[in-house]
Protein backbone atom coordinates (compact mmCIF):
# COMPACT_ATOMS: atom_id res chain seq x y z
CA UNK A 1 0.00 0.00 0.00
CA UNK A 2 2.87 2.46 0.72
CA UNK A 3 4.24 4.08 -1.83
CA UNK A 4 8.36 4.29 -2.09
CA UNK A 5 10.67 4.94 -4.68
CA UNK A 6 11.82 1.77 -6.23
CA UNK A 7 15.54 2.17 -5.22
CA UNK A 8 13.97 2.71 -1.35
CA UNK A 9 11.95 -0.56 -1.31
CA UNK A 10 14.29 -2.58 -2.74
CA UNK A 11 16.52 -1.45 0.38
CA UNK A 12 13.89 -1.64 2.70
CA UNK A 13 13.07 -5.29 1.93
CA UNK A 14 16.75 -6.32 1.90
CA UNK A 15 16.88 -4.66 5.29
CA UNK A 16 13.32 -6.17 6.71
CA UNK A 17 15.35 -10.01 5.34
CA UNK A 18 17.81 -9.67 8.14
CA UNK A 19 17.08 -11.02 11.73
CA UNK A 20 15.55 -8.93 14.31
CA UNK A 21 14.67 -6.20 11.66
CA UNK A 22 11.04 -5.44 11.09
CA UNK A 23 9.70 -2.55 8.91
CA UNK A 24 9.54 0.22 11.39
CA UNK A 25 13.60 -0.70 12.16
CA UNK A 26 13.98 -1.04 8.20
CA UNK A 27 12.76 2.21 7.76
CA UNK A 28 14.75 3.75 10.07
CA UNK A 29 17.68 2.29 9.00
CA UNK A 30 17.16 3.24 5.24
CA UNK A 31 16.36 7.13 5.91
CA UNK A 32 19.34 7.04 8.24
CA UNK A 33 21.29 5.97 5.49
CA UNK A 34 19.78 8.31 2.96
CA UNK A 35 20.64 11.50 5.63
CA UNK A 36 24.22 10.48 6.57
CA UNK A 37 27.80 11.01 4.35
CA UNK A 38 27.31 9.16 1.02
CA UNK A 39 30.64 7.46 1.96
CA UNK A 40 29.49 5.63 4.96
CA UNK A 41 26.48 4.36 3.00
CA UNK A 42 29.47 2.73 0.42
CA UNK A 43 31.46 1.28 3.26
CA UNK A 44 29.15 -0.46 4.28
CA UNK A 45 28.15 -1.74 0.84
CA UNK A 46 31.81 -2.41 0.50
CA UNK A 47 31.98 -4.19 3.39
CA UNK A 48 28.87 -6.50 2.45
CA UNK A 49 30.39 -7.01 -1.07
CA UNK A 50 33.75 -7.95 0.54
CA UNK A 51 32.28 -10.14 3.66
CA UNK A 52 31.52 -13.21 1.76
CA UNK A 53 34.63 -13.59 -0.22
CA UNK A 54 37.18 -12.42 2.16
CA UNK A 55 35.82 -14.81 4.68
CA UNK A 56 37.03 -18.46 4.98
CA UNK A 57 36.76 -21.41 7.74
CA UNK A 58 40.11 -21.11 9.51
CA UNK A 59 42.68 -24.21 8.31
CA UNK A 60 42.62 -25.25 11.76
CA UNK A 61 39.86 -24.51 14.22
CA UNK A 62 37.14 -23.85 11.30
CA UNK A 63 36.95 -20.63 13.27
CA UNK A 64 36.08 -17.40 10.75
CA UNK A 65 39.30 -16.30 9.07
CA UNK A 66 40.99 -13.89 6.48
CA UNK A 67 44.16 -16.04 5.82
CA UNK A 68 45.19 -19.47 6.35
CA UNK A 69 44.54 -19.57 10.04
CA UNK A 70 42.51 -17.17 11.82
CA UNK A 71 43.13 -14.53 14.27
CA UNK A 72 43.22 -16.80 17.23
CA UNK A 73 45.16 -19.73 16.19
CA UNK A 74 47.75 -17.00 14.37
CA UNK A 75 48.50 -15.82 17.69
CA UNK A 76 52.08 -17.36 19.33
CA UNK A 77 50.08 -15.72 22.84
CA UNK A 78 47.39 -18.20 22.77
CA UNK A 79 47.73 -21.53 24.96
CA UNK A 80 47.98 -24.41 22.30
CA UNK A 81 47.79 -26.85 24.90
CA UNK A 82 44.13 -26.23 25.37
CA UNK A 83 40.89 -26.60 22.71
CA UNK A 84 37.72 -25.28 23.37
CA UNK A 85 35.09 -26.83 21.16
CA UNK A 86 32.15 -24.50 20.27
CA UNK A 87 28.75 -25.39 18.04
CA UNK A 88 29.24 -22.06 15.88
CA UNK A 89 32.12 -19.81 15.07
CA UNK A 90 30.05 -17.15 16.99
CA UNK A 91 30.28 -18.82 20.14
CA UNK A 92 33.89 -18.39 19.88
CA UNK A 93 33.22 -14.63 20.35
CA UNK A 94 30.85 -14.87 22.81
CA UNK A 95 33.73 -16.55 25.51
CA UNK A 96 36.04 -13.98 23.83
CA UNK A 97 34.29 -11.65 25.44
CA UNK A 98 34.12 -13.20 28.84
CA UNK A 99 38.15 -12.43 28.96
CA UNK A 100 38.69 -15.82 31.13
CA UNK A 101 39.99 -18.15 27.94
CA UNK A 102 42.99 -18.23 26.91
CA UNK A 103 43.65 -21.46 24.76
CA UNK A 104 42.35 -22.27 21.24
CA UNK A 105 39.72 -23.38 19.93
CA UNK A 106 37.35 -26.04 17.72
CA UNK A 107 34.25 -25.13 15.87
CA UNK A 108 32.03 -27.84 15.65
CA UNK A 109 29.69 -26.29 12.99
CA UNK A 110 26.31 -27.45 14.77
CA UNK A 111 25.24 -30.44 17.26
CA UNK A 112 24.47 -33.91 16.83
CA UNK A 113 21.13 -34.12 15.69
CA UNK A 114 20.16 -37.20 14.29
CA UNK A 115 16.35 -35.86 13.52
CA UNK A 116 17.74 -33.44 11.28
CA UNK A 117 20.10 -35.32 9.54
CA UNK A 118 23.43 -34.04 11.44
CA UNK A 119 25.87 -37.05 12.11
CA UNK A 120 29.28 -37.31 12.83
CA UNK A 121 30.36 -36.42 9.58
CA UNK A 122 28.40 -33.53 8.83
CA UNK A 123 30.46 -31.93 11.44
CA UNK A 124 34.39 -31.26 12.34
CA UNK A 125 34.96 -33.89 14.33
CA UNK A 126 37.53 -35.75 12.96
CA UNK A 127 39.36 -32.79 12.35
CA UNK A 128 39.05 -32.01 16.43
CA UNK A 129 40.04 -35.86 16.95
CA UNK A 130 43.16 -35.12 14.72
CA UNK A 131 44.27 -32.31 16.71
CA UNK A 132 44.21 -34.60 20.14
CA UNK A 133 45.94 -37.30 18.40
CA UNK A 134 48.78 -34.70 17.56
CA UNK A 135 49.40 -34.37 21.43
CA UNK A 136 50.56 -31.46 23.43
CA UNK A 137 46.90 -31.04 24.39
CA UNK A 138 46.12 -30.71 28.19
CA UNK A 139 42.60 -30.11 28.20
CA UNK A 140 39.60 -30.02 25.81
CA UNK A 141 36.83 -27.92 27.10
CA UNK A 142 33.29 -29.14 25.66
CA UNK A 143 31.82 -25.80 25.51
CA UNK A 144 28.13 -27.05 23.40
CA UNK A 145 24.72 -25.69 24.45
CA UNK A 146 23.29 -26.78 27.48
CA UNK A 147 20.36 -28.62 25.50
CA UNK A 148 19.60 -32.05 24.76
CA UNK A 149 21.04 -31.99 21.46
CA UNK A 150 24.35 -30.39 22.59
CA UNK A 151 24.89 -32.62 26.00
CA UNK A 152 24.56 -35.61 23.11
CA UNK A 153 27.43 -33.37 21.37
CA UNK A 154 29.61 -33.20 24.49
CA UNK A 155 28.85 -36.91 25.30
CA UNK A 156 30.23 -38.30 22.44
CA UNK A 157 33.30 -36.71 22.07
CA UNK A 158 34.24 -37.06 25.48
CA UNK A 159 33.31 -40.98 24.08
CA UNK A 160 35.82 -40.81 21.10
CA UNK A 161 38.39 -39.07 23.21
CA UNK A 162 38.92 -41.93 25.52
CA UNK A 163 38.43 -44.96 22.93
CA UNK A 164 41.61 -43.05 21.52
CA UNK A 165 43.26 -42.68 24.14
CA UNK A 166 42.13 -46.77 25.12
CA UNK A 167 43.43 -47.47 22.37
CA UNK A 168 46.60 -45.68 22.50
CA UNK A 169 46.49 -43.78 19.75
CA UNK A 170 46.96 -40.67 22.02
CA UNK A 171 49.87 -41.01 24.54
CA UNK A 172 48.88 -38.46 26.69
CA UNK A 173 45.50 -38.73 27.76
CA UNK A 174 43.38 -34.73 27.79
CA UNK A 175 41.48 -33.88 30.18
CA UNK A 176 38.21 -33.66 28.94
CA UNK A 177 35.70 -31.11 30.52
CA UNK A 178 32.06 -29.39 30.03
CA UNK A 179 31.47 -25.92 30.74
CA UNK A 180 29.19 -25.58 34.31
CA UNK A 181 25.72 -24.99 34.14
CA UNK A 182 24.39 -23.00 36.77
CA UNK A 183 22.70 -19.54 37.29
CA UNK A 184 23.35 -16.81 35.21
CA UNK A 185 25.01 -13.83 37.45
CA UNK A 186 23.20 -11.69 38.84
CA UNK A 187 19.84 -13.96 38.08
CA UNK A 188 17.69 -14.17 40.62
CA UNK A 189 17.00 -17.76 42.05
CA UNK A 190 13.11 -16.98 42.32
CA UNK A 191 13.17 -16.74 38.31
CA UNK A 192 15.19 -19.96 37.52
CA UNK A 193 14.09 -22.62 35.61
CA UNK A 194 13.88 -26.20 37.36
CA UNK A 195 15.93 -27.44 35.27
CA UNK A 196 18.72 -25.19 35.78
CA UNK A 197 18.60 -24.55 39.45
CA UNK A 198 18.78 -28.67 39.29
CA UNK A 199 22.17 -28.26 37.21
CA UNK A 200 23.52 -25.35 39.97
CA UNK A 201 22.74 -27.45 42.62
CA UNK A 202 24.38 -30.90 41.17
CA UNK A 203 27.61 -28.95 39.98
CA UNK A 204 27.79 -26.83 43.83
CA UNK A 205 31.54 -26.29 44.78
CA UNK A 206 32.99 -25.85 48.06
CA UNK A 207 32.77 -22.06 48.98
CA UNK A 208 35.91 -20.14 48.10
CA UNK A 209 36.69 -22.91 45.69
CA UNK A 210 35.88 -20.42 42.11
CA UNK B 1 40.58 -7.36 22.64
CA UNK B 2 38.32 -9.45 20.33
CA UNK B 3 40.18 -10.85 17.50
CA UNK B 4 37.96 -10.98 14.39
CA UNK B 5 38.90 -11.69 11.37
CA UNK B 6 40.11 -8.07 9.24
CA UNK B 7 37.01 -8.52 6.80
CA UNK B 8 34.65 -9.40 9.61
CA UNK B 9 35.90 -6.41 11.63
CA UNK B 10 35.22 -3.75 8.57
CA UNK B 11 31.42 -4.95 8.23
CA UNK B 12 30.79 -4.82 12.60
CA UNK B 13 32.44 -1.28 12.50
CA UNK B 14 30.40 -0.73 9.35
CA UNK B 15 27.00 -2.03 11.07
CA UNK B 16 27.42 -0.19 14.81
CA UNK B 17 27.72 2.88 13.01
CA UNK B 18 24.17 2.84 12.41
CA UNK B 19 21.51 3.79 14.78
CA UNK B 20 20.38 1.53 17.16
CA UNK B 21 22.77 -1.17 16.25
CA UNK B 22 24.88 -2.25 18.88
CA UNK B 23 27.60 -4.62 19.32
CA UNK B 24 25.86 -7.27 19.75
CA UNK B 25 23.35 -6.25 17.01
CA UNK B 26 25.73 -5.81 14.53
CA UNK B 27 27.34 -9.07 15.11
CA UNK B 28 24.41 -11.19 15.02
CA UNK B 29 23.66 -9.57 11.73
CA UNK B 30 27.33 -10.09 10.35
CA UNK B 31 27.15 -13.91 11.20
CA UNK B 32 23.59 -14.09 10.13
CA UNK B 33 25.27 -12.65 6.31
CA UNK B 34 28.03 -15.31 6.94
CA UNK B 35 25.54 -17.96 6.97
CA UNK B 36 22.87 -17.40 4.48
CA UNK B 37 23.23 -17.73 0.71
CA UNK B 38 25.72 -15.12 -0.95
CA UNK B 39 23.18 -13.70 -3.17
CA UNK B 40 21.14 -12.39 -0.26
CA UNK B 41 24.25 -10.40 1.24
CA UNK B 42 24.87 -9.60 -2.43
CA UNK B 43 21.53 -7.78 -2.88
CA UNK B 44 21.76 -6.03 -0.24
CA UNK B 45 25.14 -4.36 -0.99
CA UNK B 46 23.62 -3.51 -4.23
CA UNK B 47 20.56 -2.19 -2.83
CA UNK B 48 22.40 -0.01 -0.85
CA UNK B 49 24.81 0.89 -3.55
CA UNK B 50 22.37 1.99 -5.68
CA UNK B 51 19.79 3.90 -3.27
CA UNK B 52 21.98 7.08 -2.94
CA UNK B 53 22.84 7.56 -6.47
CA UNK B 54 19.10 6.24 -7.40
CA UNK B 55 17.31 8.49 -4.85
CA UNK B 56 16.61 12.69 -5.47
CA UNK B 57 14.07 14.59 -4.24
CA UNK B 58 10.62 15.19 -5.73
CA UNK B 59 10.66 18.26 -8.14
CA UNK B 60 7.09 19.24 -6.76
CA UNK B 61 7.27 17.66 -2.80
CA UNK B 62 10.64 16.59 -1.75
CA UNK B 63 9.44 13.59 -1.14
CA UNK B 64 12.28 10.65 -1.85
CA UNK B 65 11.82 10.35 -5.43
CA UNK B 66 13.70 7.73 -7.97
CA UNK B 67 12.23 9.95 -11.17
CA UNK B 68 11.35 13.20 -11.54
CA UNK B 69 8.14 13.16 -9.33
CA UNK B 70 7.27 10.82 -6.47
CA UNK B 71 5.29 7.92 -6.19
CA UNK B 72 2.63 10.06 -4.16
CA UNK B 73 2.77 13.24 -7.02
CA UNK B 74 2.40 11.33 -10.29
CA UNK B 75 -0.08 8.88 -8.32
CA UNK B 76 -3.37 10.23 -10.46
CA UNK B 77 -5.50 9.09 -7.98
CA UNK B 78 -4.32 11.47 -5.28
CA UNK B 79 -6.00 14.57 -4.33
CA UNK B 80 -4.22 17.42 -5.50
CA UNK B 81 -6.39 19.69 -3.95
CA UNK B 82 -5.02 18.67 -0.36
CA UNK B 83 -1.54 19.80 0.79
CA UNK B 84 -0.17 18.03 4.01
CA UNK B 85 3.53 20.07 4.76
CA UNK B 86 5.56 17.73 6.98
CA UNK B 87 9.50 18.12 8.10
CA UNK B 88 10.83 15.40 6.57
CA UNK B 89 10.25 12.66 3.93
CA UNK B 90 10.11 9.29 6.60
CA UNK B 91 7.15 11.78 8.41
CA UNK B 92 5.19 11.02 4.71
CA UNK B 93 5.22 7.58 5.40
CA UNK B 94 3.77 7.38 8.75
CA UNK B 95 1.34 9.65 7.52
CA UNK B 96 0.57 7.16 4.52
CA UNK B 97 0.95 4.17 7.07
CA UNK B 98 -2.50 5.73 8.89
CA UNK B 99 -4.32 5.00 5.41
CA UNK B 100 -6.25 8.30 6.06
CA UNK B 101 -4.95 10.40 3.89
CA UNK B 102 -5.25 11.16 0.39
CA UNK B 103 -4.15 14.22 -0.85
CA UNK B 104 -0.39 15.53 -1.60
CA UNK B 105 2.53 16.04 0.31
CA UNK B 106 5.26 19.18 0.64
CA UNK B 107 8.32 17.90 2.98
CA UNK B 108 9.80 21.23 4.18
CA UNK B 109 13.54 19.87 4.84
CA UNK B 110 13.38 20.41 8.56
CA UNK B 111 11.65 23.03 10.99
CA UNK B 112 12.46 26.85 11.90
CA UNK B 113 15.27 26.93 14.24
CA UNK B 114 17.00 29.99 14.73
CA UNK B 115 19.33 28.42 17.43
CA UNK B 116 20.73 25.89 14.60
CA UNK B 117 20.58 28.20 11.60
CA UNK B 118 17.48 27.05 10.00
CA UNK B 119 15.80 29.86 8.86
CA UNK B 120 13.17 30.81 6.03
CA UNK B 121 15.54 30.01 3.20
CA UNK B 122 16.54 26.74 4.85
CA UNK B 123 13.81 24.96 4.38
CA UNK B 124 11.17 24.44 1.48
CA UNK B 125 9.02 27.05 2.21
CA UNK B 126 9.57 29.52 -0.87
CA UNK B 127 8.47 26.42 -3.37
CA UNK B 128 5.59 25.57 -0.70
CA UNK B 129 3.95 28.90 -1.12
CA UNK B 130 4.98 28.59 -4.58
CA UNK B 131 2.16 25.79 -5.27
CA UNK B 132 -0.48 27.46 -2.68
CA UNK B 133 -0.26 30.17 -5.56
CA UNK B 134 -0.95 28.28 -8.32
CA UNK B 135 -4.43 27.73 -7.10
CA UNK B 136 -6.63 24.71 -6.21
CA UNK B 137 -5.14 23.83 -3.39
CA UNK B 138 -8.68 23.93 -0.77
CA UNK B 139 -6.41 22.44 2.53
CA UNK B 140 -2.85 22.83 3.69
CA UNK B 141 -2.35 20.65 6.85
CA UNK B 142 0.33 21.50 8.65
CA UNK B 143 1.77 18.04 10.16
CA UNK B 144 5.44 19.49 11.86
CA UNK B 145 6.17 18.20 15.12
CA UNK B 146 4.16 19.18 17.83
CA UNK B 147 7.20 20.88 19.25
CA UNK B 148 8.12 24.39 20.61
CA UNK B 149 10.06 24.67 17.01
CA UNK B 150 7.17 22.53 15.23
CA UNK B 151 4.74 24.45 16.09
CA UNK B 152 6.71 27.88 15.23
CA UNK B 153 7.36 26.21 11.79
CA UNK B 154 3.27 25.95 11.73
CA UNK B 155 2.25 29.28 12.51
CA UNK B 156 4.95 30.85 10.18
CA UNK B 157 3.36 28.98 7.44
CA UNK B 158 -0.01 30.04 8.22
CA UNK B 159 1.34 33.18 8.53
CA UNK B 160 2.78 33.38 5.53
CA UNK B 161 -0.34 32.02 3.79
CA UNK B 162 -2.36 34.29 4.78
CA UNK B 163 -0.33 37.15 4.05
CA UNK B 164 -0.44 36.23 0.48
CA UNK B 165 -3.98 35.72 0.73
CA UNK B 166 -4.36 39.19 2.31
CA UNK B 167 -2.34 40.68 -0.69
CA UNK B 168 -4.65 38.98 -3.01
CA UNK B 169 -1.75 36.90 -4.31
CA UNK B 170 -3.79 34.03 -4.44
CA UNK B 171 -7.24 34.14 -5.17
CA UNK B 172 -9.13 30.90 -3.37
CA UNK B 173 -7.78 31.08 0.63
CA UNK B 174 -7.17 27.67 1.71
CA UNK B 175 -8.30 26.22 4.67
CA UNK B 176 -5.05 25.85 6.60
CA UNK B 177 -5.09 23.31 9.34
CA UNK B 178 -3.21 22.06 11.81
CA UNK B 179 -2.85 18.03 12.79
CA UNK B 180 -4.78 17.35 16.32
CA UNK B 181 -2.95 16.72 19.61
CA UNK B 182 -3.96 14.59 21.86
CA UNK B 183 -4.15 11.28 23.33
CA UNK B 184 -2.38 8.23 21.77
CA UNK B 185 -4.65 5.75 20.83
CA UNK B 186 -4.68 3.25 23.43
CA UNK B 187 -2.84 5.33 25.89
CA UNK B 188 -3.58 5.66 29.56
CA UNK B 189 -4.83 8.74 31.03
CA UNK B 190 -2.59 8.08 33.67
CA UNK B 191 0.73 7.89 32.19
CA UNK B 192 0.09 10.82 29.90
CA UNK B 193 2.45 14.20 30.64
CA UNK B 194 0.32 17.44 31.65
CA UNK B 195 1.31 18.79 28.76
CA UNK B 196 -0.47 16.36 26.42
CA UNK B 197 -3.45 15.88 28.73
CA UNK B 198 -3.75 19.87 28.67
CA UNK B 199 -3.70 19.76 24.85
CA UNK B 200 -6.28 16.92 24.39
CA UNK B 201 -8.47 18.64 26.67
CA UNK B 202 -8.14 22.25 24.30
CA UNK B 203 -8.72 20.05 21.77
CA UNK B 204 -11.79 18.46 23.16
CA UNK B 205 -14.43 17.74 20.27
CA UNK B 206 -18.62 17.37 20.59
CA UNK B 207 -19.09 13.00 21.12
CA UNK B 208 -19.83 11.53 18.13
CA UNK B 209 -18.48 14.18 15.80
CA UNK B 210 -15.09 12.24 15.22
Amino acid sequence: MLQYARPLQRLLNAFERLPGIGPKNAQRLAFHLLRVEEGEVQELAAALSEVRAAIRPCRRCFNYSEGDLCPICADPRRDPAAICAVEEASDVMAIERSGEYHGLYHVLGGRLSPLSGVGHDELNLDSLLARVREGGVRELILATSPTVEGDATALEIARLVEAMVESGEVTTAPRVTRIALGLPVGGDLDYADGLTLARALRGRTPVGET
